[in-house]
């Protein structure tokens, strides 16, 4: 036996006298660039010894190196064998690496690690010396690559079927692919040549109204495309529970390729735009909710909808993308987010996943407001999950000039404290037509900051300004006149859509609080708060503090993390370790069904003020209306 | 803590307080039956309270136990918690058991360890409290009845589909099929109410001329059918050879469904005649050469039989019978023995099992032999293999009256080495029409042993008896007289059969010792020679010795193991921990190509004599010739 030392790791391997060092390299885990499979062809797995005896021929070296590199000790590990122990530096090209890839909205760098790889392997054709199958020679070539051992790897049976014309037609030259599933590896697919950089994968965010696609190039770690369009199955229902009854008179097969076609849909455009064959994409990522996730795949989502409220699965799916109807590979794989109950779905996996709160020690809060909203709490220990009606007044909806995120929506407002005149950016910059969400969030916090209502959100009237006045029913502010808009309205805010607002950011408030009670942490506990949605992506965070739609922390620890569901699947796509951690995610989190907690109704009252009844959860926003009855004053 | 001591195993385990006994022996690894899921319904789980403090609700025993029962200290182990320190006897009939199974020509029994179980699961509905998915719900009710762990089932997507309706349809009380498979377990099939009892196997003996198919309850661990019949290939051509070149012509689908349709044939009349719906066959286990096996799975053979004779596949393989036409339940899982090489197939990887050698500490030789013969030679270290054409004789072909072991043929003959006057036993005892392999091998060593012939094989025409002629061509031996035969012609044995006889048994002789001489080993270290196969089942041990087909050890450790690749096939399909060792057989195994052996064809002219050139390798012969020579003299 002799030992080698490899540098600049300094991992040692005992190894026999005569075996190669690349023997000795794969033995010591390192994963060596051997495109040829070790014949001394491709001149890639150059290492340099630094000292001790080897043997080689000095002839064949010449064709890879020069005087001086020999001079240096320069070698190919895989024709060199070892006869005394050795140091041998490796340099870091001749190395299989691992890329980091960053992705937003994420403080770490994400390694490139996909679930499916490609090899390149040039055999040698068998001989009456070397009869071995020709499966054997195939894995063995792609073990020697870099590749999982060879008898991990399982061969499917159409696969199996196509080796042997493949391998002979040509010339012995193939690209193998090679899947990770459950307890091993697969050989997905056999191509004639070298097609070891066409390696795509695509992560799909299913929502109910939207389906956003990223591609990815698997090899170089980076995006090549990216679409989104509308989720045809608005066509059978507006909502999730209006498709659901949709399918439980009609059956599932309708919405099930309505949700296949609008993927395919976005697959498409983003591959023809990135111009790359659908063909060379061997993985897909799903994220949606559980009623999506449910109905892409075929399956019976009837008893998500109705008391006792019970999905079929709750846990992580791989499933052949083309069993369903995926337009990819025939061999590629789909990977479904888990989800943990009814409301708490893959989307909001992908969310946790977006923002790394189940890795981090301290306490984060994840918010997720639509129509209904999700509020997590946890860290790398434990984690609790909650979902409500918000009511559609953060929406836009049940408040007079609430609108959608269209051209034209009043998005950001700002009121001037002496003179009560908004300044606004509207989308596209036209002239407005109505307020957003966000829009609606920042002209309640800014309407409470300048003590024009109240702490139970009562318009002073008391105020001489012409923006406030008695409209037809309520109390009222004017924060554009008819002229300056474009539909010939003055839109205002009513004090009813005050009270509307305030009763939205009372449910979201008091669920956090529910939570926070359940898990005993105060909001000093909590070091960081995620918006995630469309919606979250807009939201001003100071100005969701003042209403109090969230706990009192440091605003610069408050984030939006944007599309979470499309980033969670981005991470899962790129790094099949981080996979892996969502059933575990899925499972340790507990579920506290609101309606079920008699505090929850006790927090909603008590939220139901700006921002609270209970200042001293406040201090930044008692001091802001401390200054603010000054100058009243 | 407290612990819990169970007899009669006095396994012990410490437990908390309260939990239950139930509990307290799934933590110490002891399956119990728990058919309600530990409900306290079935009242299967009885155990008895030896000693120490329990806790249980007495009114809800009566219904289970009588007074005396419960005197002595009878309850259900789901029902009753654990107070104090316990001793806890457990009735065998409490528990799961794994039953023990003889299969013939192998000395010990075979655990049954089948690798497809159900599990009938009565569970409770979900409700508002456990709203856990239906699949958690299902999995969780497999595990506690004796099932793997939840999270390393795996759930195809057709199973996942049916899992709402057939819970609901069958009110919570189901039977699921759970298969092992690479990595973990398969859920293969859900059914409604308790189909537990109804779990079949099929193994098959796939052999170039006839289908041999056993049929198992998986349950009761017994054979409840067998069939056999022809491979329907026959159509395509009488040998190997002849359709693999058919199928280069004409494609191999014909090939391929003739194969499956022989399977599905034997398959059919195996289950009409037991009485079973073929639907409840989960496993297929099927042994057959190397090019059976490709043809079987649709596998391009043609490589296999052309230089450098390389089979697509060596190892291994598990596929959806379905997917290639077998007609058992749609899930059945198919399983294919692997080879080590052209000649070396499944079929005698299962003659391995079947012997049982590859476990063995002594050296076994195994020989199966037909048109051609295979050789192995090894023990549970080692192991040597070869393959070689024996030339039709041993079959019956190229001697004047050999014949296939049909009615009429001579498969027993007797000498009087006084009188010279044969007694013989045919098929069905019918009036002799030519002699079997066996019948010329017994002929063989009668006419040396009754010094009729010498050791070149050459007839003493100078004794005077009317049985020994001079016929057409050459000196012959009469065997029966025409009066007495179907045929009404002398049945005889020329001295030019008697030559091709002897150049067959030079061939496998000159096999086994070229092994013997590859792994250093004599005569004397064989504890065992196995003859596999139709011809080896009727071969009279002492004949075989006397003519030198093989070497000479104590004939009581020569064994026929008769149909070797079913029994083989049987074994593995009862046993799943028998499977998992083929590979490594297959792996280990040294083929030796005997044409690049150049001692091989010194052993074959030394062999071409009776017994051998050197008489010393047979000591029994040397005698036994002695006394023949002294009783002439």
């Amino acid at each position: 036996m002799r030992t080698v030392t490899f540098l600049p790791s300094y991992r040692k391997i005992d190894i026999e006298r005569g075996k190669t060092i690349l023997d000795a390299a794969q033995n010591a885990g390192l994963n060596m660039n051997v495109v040829c499979g070790g014949q001394g062809k491709c001149g890639k797995c150059i290492v340099y010894i630094q000292s001790g005896k080897t043997e080689f021929d000095r002839q064949k070296y010449l064709r890879f190196f020069t005087e001086e590199e020999l001079a240096k000790g320069a070698c190919l590990a895989c024709q060199t064998t070892v006869q005394g122990d050795l140091q041998v530096f490796i340099p870091e090209s001749s190395l299989i690496q691992e890329q980091k890839i960053l992705i937003e909205h994420r403080d770490q760098k994400i390694d490139l690690r996909p679930s499916v790889r490609k090899f390149y392997v040039e055999l040698q054709p068998p001989t009456l010396a070397d009869p071995s199958p020709d499966l054997t020679r195939l894995l063995w070539g792609i073990q020697k690559n870099g590749g999982p051992a060879a008898e991990k790897i399982y061969v499917p049976l159409e696969v199996m079927r196509e080796i042997p014309a493949i391998l002979r037609h040509s010339d012995w030259k193939v690209t193998g692919t090679v899947g990770l599933v459950p307890g091993g590896y697969r050989l997905i697919d056999l191509q004639e040549n070298d097609t070891a950089k066409r390696v795509y994968g695509a992560a799909v965010d299913l929502g109910s109204t939207t389906i956003v696609a990223y591609l990815w190039d698997l090899v170089e770690g980076k995006v090549v495309g990216v679409a989104s369009n509308y989720n045809r199955q608005i066509s059978c229902g507006e909502d999730i529970l209006a498709r659901v009854n949709y399918a439980r008179k009609n059956g599932l097969v309708k919405l099930q390729s309505l949700a296949i076609e609008s993927v395919n849909t976005a697959l498409t455009t983003a591959s023809d735009n990135a111009g790359i064959d659908r063909e060379d994409i061997y993985e897909v990522v799903v994220a949606g909710n559980t009623v999506m996730t449910h109905m892409l795949l075929g399956i019976d989502p009837a008893y998500i909808i109705a008391e006792p409220y019970v999905p079929v699965v709750q846990r992580a799916l791989s499933v052949a993308a083309s069993r369903i109807g995926i337009a990819c590979n025939r061999n590629c794989g789909l990977f479904a987010f888990p989800a943990v109950s009814d409301f708490i779905g893959g989307d909001i996996i992908a969310d946790i996943l977006a923002c790394g709160m189940a890795g981090q020690e301290g306490v984060s809060l994840l918010i997720d407001i639509g129509t209904n909203f999700e509020v997590v709490l946890g860290n790398r220990e434990w984690m609790f999950s909650c979902a409500g009606a918000a009511g559609p007044a953060l929406e836009g909806g049940e408040v007079l000039f609430g609108m959608r995120a269209n051209p034209g929506a009043i998005e950001k407002i700002v009121i001037d404290p002496e003179t009560l005149i908004p300044s606004y950016s509207t989308i596209n910059n036209l002239k407005p037509r109505g307020i957003t969400g966000s829009g609606l969030i920042d002209l309640l916090a800014e309407l409470f900051a300048a003590c024009i209502i109240d702490r139970n959100g009562r318009i002073d009237t008391g105020i001489g300004n012409p923006r406030i006045r008695i409209g037809a029913h309520f109390p009222e502010y004017v924060v554009a006149w008819a002229k300056d808009t474009d539909i010939n309205k003055d839109v205002v805010i009513t004090e009813n859509d005050i009270k509307n607002l305030i009763m939205s950011k009372a449910s979201v408030h008091a669920a956090c609080v529910t939570l926070m009670k359940e898990a005993d942490v105060t909001r000093h506990d909590i070091t960081a708060i995620y918006f995630a949605g469309a919606f979250g992506n807009y939201i001003n965070k100071k100005n969701a503090t003042i209403i109090g739609l969230i706990p009192e922390i440091n605003p610069d620890q408050i984030r939006n993390i944007g599309n979470g569901a499309v980033t969670g699947a981005n991470i899962a796509l790129i790094n099949r370790r981080e996979r892996k951690t969502l059933d575990e995610i899925a499972n340790r989190m507990a579920y506290i069904e609101l309606n079920a907690e008699p505090s929850f109704m006790d927090e909603y009252t008590m939220s139901s003020f700006l921002p609270h009844t209970d200042l001293t959860l406040f201090p930044m926003v008692q001091k802001m209306l401390d200054a603010c009855r000054i100058k009243r004053v």
